[in-house]
């Protein structure tokens, strides 16, 4: 029977078996997860991490299983498969090829080791002793130099661990594209840091601003942005986050801080950016592991494009100033120009957590240096806490005088991501190209911000990139979005502008 | 090697099965539950729905597994098994022989019914046409008739669907029950109607209060009953209930009506009840089906206990009433007796849940009569309107004037609930009873209440009853509590006591 079954019918199987994996995965990373992060009491995570785990090792027998495998080998020979069972297929290797490839023994290993390492990563952390956690790295590295082996890649290992996150990335052309900004950050970072504020610094408790008046203020700008309320919700947490049960089902949580709203406000713009992307997927993609966004760095993207290119210019403010003098009475700030120029400072901190727009960009730069030569063996763990001081110098111009401030600020490599961290670099280039072939379109930002005609902006992204979710590979789906593959020119015209206007440069 | 395990071995097996299914059965429950009663946004419901079906069919598999069913039989027929494994058995045993021993295409039938049946009630309610949902109800007794063979039962079918719900409870216990009680209800309740109430009607807007003060005394209320905010929550929803995802992680959900707190207070305080009785389930019974409330009925007794015996009592209103009057500045209501009248207020209502404490038994008693009539065979669905109606002239004293207000009015049967009802009478005998044994050992609840002892009480619950999880079946926990099988007699005369009081009959 089962060796007569059509096409059709196997992919009815393979459909069948896809929305199971997508009930348990939905499932545990937004639901559990979104409650464990918003409501849950505290004494509640025990047995939900006890869930968490279970439905956890469900969703993996589910990718490891015989029929899957099998229904996905018979599609993948295909070639001449409709796009979407490509697509489907594609997505379901990419998934688990990740897992299958490892040797069991060795991925238990790994989490194993993960688990202990995170542990220990927060202790080296709190004594300031990057010793102790030096011999857990090194098995990390290890660990995924042999993951990159399994996987497979071509040029070098490193291309295998950042395609987990982007697929299709090599090191060739994420050292071009690093290549090209690097000069032009420092460069720019050392020119303002010349010229200094124009408005100087704010005084202390000016972006103080009651929780009541920041929540208020969230909710609405969601809604400006075209966040539907009926899709989705807005919650607080301690880790702002978005997460999407189903198109129709997009939360998002925010957290705000009493003494400067700026935070919960850039927070919620980040998110909101997310959740619009999540929201405006095609919902005939669910059950095909497609109704999902096309990857972390392009998710991240929208959230830059709304956080930064929408949420710090001038237009924006333009339009948000007077409704938030009206939503938020308390509100000490009184000139629009003084707001606009406070949340493009640029400053330079040892900390990416707190770095500004500019800044962030040279945090992401010295980790995708330094854990490239890490997976590529030219450079040790031992060496490590110097490089990354030499490199804050010449780079930032500040020196960490310890390790907590240096190399043990990141959570990242302890919880097992290699090759993450050149998606936060990806992302700013992304977005910067999306604003820029959506001005080619509609025109200036500035313009449409200023008039508030945020529905045109929505529904560009929307109909460009948003309702594809993961049917296209990232790079293809910038490619179709804006007529080109990724550059970092965008980028660079969109900081040189920004930080032109905002520090006033020509009247220099 | 399987046919050699230990008994330990097995055991273990055994466990490891009721923890894979418990963590299904609590996430589906409780957690997925709970966020679609309280926050999920409505277009999530789509999906939603589909990944409880998911689950649900998940559950069902498991508890079918032939794994499973060999380990059972394995220990239930050692004699000699240490209490807690004999519990553990005979709880998995109750909840899979309601499903394996229906034949699964009657048991696919009968749930493609109950979908249809649903909806046809709904219609059928909103037309105010019994005929309509009658062919339906039809065949769902004769389900559960059918149901009843397949389950086993000595005396007759109506005792295998009671004891679904409360396990043990026969016919003729139930008769016995109900027959000590109608008399002397349906008495009591006829001298009250001729007495009237001492103050007479309350004005008009007399309970309104806003939200926010009204789930500020929610919230003081729990506390001072003594539930645990650090191991659950209060939120609100259009449907109170209470889920318990485990010991550590119940929800409370409440519902206010602005112009009249007295509902949402008792709201909370009958969700309250079970609140307490799920987080005081010793967690060391999860993973054996056992950190569960004893049966339906036992929890509602808490729910009752906490709603009626206590929340309607003097001494109760005693000690809230001025602290209320500080909490809720905008209350309108300012003498005590007042508030205390109003909330005792017996008046004969057609529609079960508007129903006063007192009455609401004779409304459960006609459904009672009639569920097992029906079942028995004695009464014909074509009869029911005619038999509902005559039953409601001659206990309450009205008559319904259309089935809408009748015998359409609940949703119970067109859900497949059968032998359900007789759960909301013992529940009250229960609490009654409980309150008793309680008064024997820590004095009268009257002093108790006004001098705010709500701890003993609450610990006194957690000792007796609430730790022991499903242990014991109910009728052994109620023995074991209060030192003899459940009787009518303390709930007869506490409203006898009750009504005495609020009607002030002695004064006559």
């Amino acid at each position: 029977m089962r060796r007569c079954a059509s096409d059709a019918q196997k992919l009815e199987q393979l459909r069948r078996l896809i929305r199971e994996i997508e009930y348990l995965k939905y499932t545990l990373n937004s639901t559990l997860y979104w409650d464990k992060m918003t409501y849950m009491p505290e004494k509640g995570l025990t047995y939900r991490s006890e869930v968490m785990s279970f439905l956890g090792a469900q969703l993996y027998e589910r990718f490891r299983s015989p029929e899957l495998r099998s229904l996905v080998d018979h599609f993948s020979r295909q070639k001449d498969a409709p796009p979407q069972v490509s697509a489907m297929v594609r997505r379901v290797e990419s998934n688990y090829i990740y897992i299958n490839k490892i040797p069991q023994a060795e991925y238990q290993a790994y989490i194993a080791l993960i688990a202990k390492a995170e542990q220990v990563w927060e202790q080296a952390r709190e004594a300031n002793d990057f010793q102790r956690f030096a011999p857990y790295l090194e098995r990390i590295v290890d660990t995924f130099r042999a993951f990159a082996g399994y996987w497979g890649y071509e040029a070098e290992p490193y291309d295998a661990l950042m395609s987990f996150y982007e697929p299709g990335t090599t090191v060739q052309q994420m050292d071009r594209l690093a290549d090209e900004l690097k000069h032009f950050v420092i460069d720019l970072f050392q020119t303002l840091q010349a010229r200094g504020m124009p408005c100087g610094e704010p005084a202390e408790g000016r972006f103080r601003l009651p929780l009541e008046e920041q929540r208020a203020l969230s909710q609405y700008v969601l809604e400006t942005i075209g966040f539907d309320f009926a899709s989705g919700r807005l919650d607080e947490g301690p880790h702002p986050t978005t997460l999407a049960a189903s198109p129709g089902d997009v939360r998002v949580i925010t957290s705000y801080q009493a003494e400067d709203f700026r935070s919960g406000l850039f927070n919620t713009l980040h998110e909101g950016g997310m959740g619009l992307y999540e929201q405006d997927i095609d919902p005939a993609l669910l059950g095909m592991l497609l109704g999902e966004v096309a990857s972390f760095a392009t998710e991240l993207a929208e959230a830059r494009l709304y956080e930064n290119i929408i949420g710090r210019s001038a237009g924006f403010w333009e339009y948000l100033f007077p409704r938030m003098q009206q939503l938020c009475p308390s509100l000490a700030v009184d000139e629009r120009e003084t707001l606009f120029q406070s949340v493009n400072q640029v400053r330079p901190t040892l900390i990416r957590n707190n770095a500004d727009e500019l800044t962030y960009i040279l945090h992401i730069l010295i980790r995708y240096e330094v854990e490239k030569d890490l997976i590529r063996g030219t450079l040790s763990v031992a060496e490590l806490p110097q490089v990354w001081r030499q490199k804050y110098t010449d780079y930032l111009g500040i020196t960490p005088r310890n390790d907590r401030e240096g190399v043990l600020q990141d959570i990242q490599w302890a919880a097992g991501y290699m090759g993450y961290f050149p998606g936060y670099l990806t992302s700013n280039l992304m977005a910067a190209q999306f604003a820029a072939a959506l001005e080619r379109e509609l025109g200036p930002l500035r313009h449409l911000l200023a008039a508030g005609r945020f529905r045109e902006i929505h529904q560009w992204l929307a109909t460009r990139i948003h309702r594809f979710g993961a049917i296209y590979p990232p790079g293809e789906l910038v490619k179709r979005a804006t007529g080109e593959p990724l550059r970092s020119t965008y980028f660079i015209n969109y900081l040189r502008e920004k930080y032109t206007e905002v520090y006033q440069l020509k009247k220099q």
